[in-house]
């Protein structure tokens, strides 16, 4: 493969995470590595900033924002929702691409993310522009196929587990018998975020909180919660619940939802299914419930990020540079777990257009029968994954986040006109 | 005033905090540097361990656990709701502590522990039964008078201000315009805990999130919400929002409560504000908007406890251990803040009947003229309580917190019958 002399851009999409900003960081540190890249770009706010043509020069930020890149949550470019439609908008994003000589692009992001990377990828082949493009997995909701894991997902959980073992702390000091302690986690489709709480249990303590968890992957009925709760509630003094805000009944039908609204991709917009388990304790159960709703907190709590999370993270960004000066192209940066037994992580390539069609699940075989619980093959996959501690900069007793100082690039092009 | 030998007793009330247990463990290790204090007795579940007679040796405990104890959430001795009702009540209280030969009470919680300690101080008096009765603040609300701020308080705004930085560098990155977030804090009859979400703007940056803090203290208004969000969404892209649970409107009525619900004091059980603010706001405004509701774990969150305050908790227990063996009682411990300007704390005595029968509200003239944010005199008030962060044990990526052994104390009498 020939070396391929240009520009590089990298751009996020998606929700963030705590660690996506690890992974620019990787990226950033590793381009500048190599002098067959000239100038390392950033697009603001994913494709959205290609279509405007909203450059900054990543080069020219210090090198002390970029330490502090590696723990600052949000997504430092800005993310976006928004779906390339057209081919009228592919076709400015390759006009944008040979006005700025970009021949090196770098997208972190989920499924819908890989997708538009895979489009822009073929799009270029089909018109002879030599581009490498190299996606970056990005999601707390660990639905990527063919890597082991996504980078976001290990902080997400180990947010979750400690904030689940606190707050059993808390419930078990109340001295409250038949108390019901709900904390609602994110995950629209899949149960992998609420698994994760399982992880607040000491080994061989399956009674340990959370008692119950409620997953996406098996159908949701009031008369299983109610067996469920007075069982746990007939050996423990409380009863701390996880559910999944993509709760689906017996005929998959989500069971809150927000009378029917959907984002900008079509997806269902879901309400508080917390609060309905709560009200459904109170009401037909007559105990004393209580719900937190961790909300978008949970993939933005950087403090309490998993440190080999963030290692894997950036990691993950400085190997998308290295494969494509290598000469790879329209693939994305996998996870792979070489040894299971003493966890170590390589990175892997898959082509992108296996990721933006599969769904990965969690295993149906590593939820316990009870369906409210994980077995042992989960906590083999996932307790690896929040190990160790990040260090984070306080000033004033509040966490010192990087501010990038966006150095804009001159733009080349008419503005776009959105259709 | 005469040395009175005999045996201490110590008890939690109330909600949990992150740093309740620093001063049960600085009750703990001052009373045994005190030879006059001859057993040191812990009472499970607050004042109901006290009429079942439920006691814990607490010198048994292993110096590891107390050093641990420092940094746990909950309340490891238990706390209770229960109110003492009846003068059979408080009979049955100064009969224990004959059985057990207390001499030395210390009583952690808030106004309504504080009356119960005031309450069995006074009776034994009248009784003639010599006994030494402290007081020790604890409370989240931080609505203690006499203190200048509570143990506890300091930590779950440290953890709130944190929160709201972290969501502030989510929703920046979202992209979208227009976009209201929504935090949920606790905060019954009082805006201090909201308020302190004020300490995430950077100096001099009265911009920086959070945008707007509706408190107790100031009448909601429907019309007031959509002009201060509409002012907010002019000059920002996002506007994150932080509401005290405890919202009322012009006639002082909680703006959201759960039909009529009350808990044992008579207090009003609060519904979720958060939510309702959302659907205001998407309903009237037509704006996309989310919410976060941190409920218990907001004052579990021994994670990003305040180190400040959780010294200051250790020493608060300490105190109260000096004070006793000094000669005082029927006193409660508080915090005094020596020299403003350079924050140092040091502690004072008050007596009980003082703090039983006062709120210590939020200064209203400490609230910005717009009702919806603080000013410099609450951030010169606030901002030292939040300094330094604790260090953490973690086993497996989860926080290891202390387990008392609770090696339980002989019954000495026959089981108490409740009315």
């Amino acid at each position: 493969m020939s070396e391929l002399t240009g520009n590089c851009l990298v751009g996020q999409s998606g929700g963030p995470t705590s660690v996506i900003n690890a992974s620019l960081a990787g990226v950033i540190q590793e381009a500048l590595n190599h002098p067959c890249i000239e100038e390392v770009y950033g697009c603001l706010n994913g494709v959205l900033g290609i279509l405007n043509e909203e450059f900054i020069d990543l080069a020219e930020e210090s090198q002390q924002t970029i330490r502090k890149l590696r723990i600052t949550p949000g997504a430092a470019l800005g993310s976006c929702r928004y779906k390339l439609r057209s081919q009228r908008d592919f076709d400015r994003v390759l006009q944008v691409f040979e006005a700025h000589n970009i021949r090196y692009f770098f997208y972190a992001g989920g499924n819908d993310s890989q997708d538009t990377a895979d489009r822009i990828s073929k799009l270029a082949q089909q018109r002879g522009y030599e581009l490498r493009v190299i996606g970056i997995p990005k999601t707390i909701d660990n639905d990527l196929v063919t890597t082991d894991h996504c980078p976001g997902y290990g902080s997400v959980i180990k947010n979750i587990a400690a904030t689940v073992r606190e707050m059993a702390a808390d419930n078990e000091a109340l001295g409250q018998n038949d108390f019901v302690s709900i904390l609602e986690v994110m995950g629209r489709s899949a149960g992998w975020i609420a698994a994760g709480a399982a992880l607040a249990k000491r080994e061989d303590q399956p009674y340990d909180p959370p008692h119950l968890i409620y997953l996406p992957e098996v159908p949701f009925s009031k008369e299983k919660l109610y067996e469920d709760v007075q069982r746990v509630l007939s050996k423990e003094k409380f009863c701390l619940i996880v559910v999944g805000e993509g709760l689906v009944d017996e005929d998959g039908n989500y069971i809150s939802t927000t009378s029917g609204a959907q984002d900008s991709f079509g997806h269902a917009q879901l309400g508080d299914i917390g609060s309905y388990l709560q009200k459904l304790i109170e009401d037909d159960l007559g105990l004393k419930a209580r719900t937190a709703k961790l909300g978008y907190t949970q993939r933005a709590a950087a403090r309490n990020a998993s440190l080999t999370d963030n290692n894997e993270a950036f990691m993950a960004g400085q190997a998308a540079v290295q494969a494509a000066v290598d000469g790879e192209t329209d693939k994305m940066v996998t996870l792979l777990r070489t040894d299971s037994d003493n966890y170590t992580c390589e990175t892997g390539l898959t082509p992108l257009s296996e990721i933006a069609n599969g769904v990965k699940m969690l295993p149906r075989e590593w939820i316990h029968e009870d369906g409210v619980s994980m077995n042992h093959q989960f906590f083999r996959y996932a307790q690896p994954l929040i190990e160790g501690e990040v260090k984070i900069e306080y000033l004033k007793g509040v966490p010192e986040f990087a501010r990038l100082a966006k150095k804009r690039v001159r733009k080349e092009l008419e503005p776009y006109e959105f259709e």
